[in-house]
């Protein structure tokens, strides 16, 4: 029995935007291209234009979908401690931004060219952010608008940490930096909470 | 006697790069022009580009000297209390910010599309975090890998921080904001020392 099986339209538009999100993990925004893709898939550029519309709106749809894999992979486990949670969603984080390094540094240095790549940017982070305070259950994080704010200036360290470590670790310790991710928001908001 | 005094080519220079950062606080590095300046200083285009070269001379001259500005505006006193120098750094840095929010934006957001930009803003910022070491004589910032590491991010954090805050403010009062500045860095280091 065979295993090739006809695709659909759907299946098939998946498959090569499944390609384009493995691509940008290794090039940056700018580089990625219908051009590119079409060589990797072996497929026509006119298909791809049929999938995508035009080039920005294939770039759009690989960043997005890559936004939504960091949110989806980033989530914290549903139950269990905080602290332990919060340091499992940082060490998902720090692989997620290893594992696709090229791309996502495009996407946060260059976002501010492109205002659609930024609304993605954007919306991602503000989903990362959002869910700091849903997920919490233990108080430890109170939902105020000090800490809000507070909130949004930790993510900006986050991920200024971990690209900066990824470029160049130095004499820093993946182990090191996974301390550091977890327990400086905890840190920081015991600095709003008892100034 | 008269006050009108002939001024040398370098004097009518710094003149005019003067009113050029005057008005990048008000505009973005994309907005600001020769165009802008000949009419804001009733000069000639023609001036303007023998002062500053082409175009893009002019928004780097103009750039550079913005960055030199913040540098110098929030140099922490020779001498005193170490948290109280750094509290004061952070407060003259935020009036920074609020007084030329505009172009500092366009700078932050923006400097990956060129790279010299880009290098006159990571120059400045390397200047800002440097000087944390330097200045620190009570050895409350230690100069580890790890705490260099740190303090990177916390410069981006408090860009982040204050770039929201001047953008809106919402509830949190200048003094949190300030507190928050000032206090973040001691805590977050006794993360990595305490951990």
């Amino acid at each position: 029995m065979s295993t090739r099986v006809r695709l659909s339209a759907e299946q098939r538009r998946e498959q090569l935007l499944d390609l384009g999100v493995r691509l940008f993990a290794r090039m940056s925004v700018e580089d990625l291209s219908v051009d590119v893709l079409a060589q990797e898939a072996g497929v026509s550029r006119g298909l791809l234009y049929h999938y995508f519309g035009d080039k920005q709106g294939f770039r759009e749809a690989v960043v997005r979908r890559a936004a939504a894999d960091l949110v989806e992979q980033t989530a914290p486990a549903a139950t269990g401690d905080s602290l332990e949670r919060l340091r499992q969603s940082m060490t998902a984080y720090l692989s997620f931004v290893e594992a696709n390094y090229e791309g996502y540094l495009s996407l946060v240095r260059g976002a501010a060219s492109d205002p659609t790549l930024r609304e993605v940017y954007d919306e991602a982070r503000a989903a990362l952010t959002d869910r700091i305070f849903v997920s919490d259950d233990s108080g430890l994080i109170p939902d105020t608008p000090a800490v809000r704010l507070l909130v949004s200036g930790w993510s900006a360290m986050a991920e200024e940490l971990v690209l900066s470590w990824v470029a160049e670790p130095g004499e820093v310790t993946r182990e090191e930096l996974v301390q550091l991710l977890g327990s400086s928001l905890p840190a920081l908001v015991g600095v709003v909470s008892h100034p």
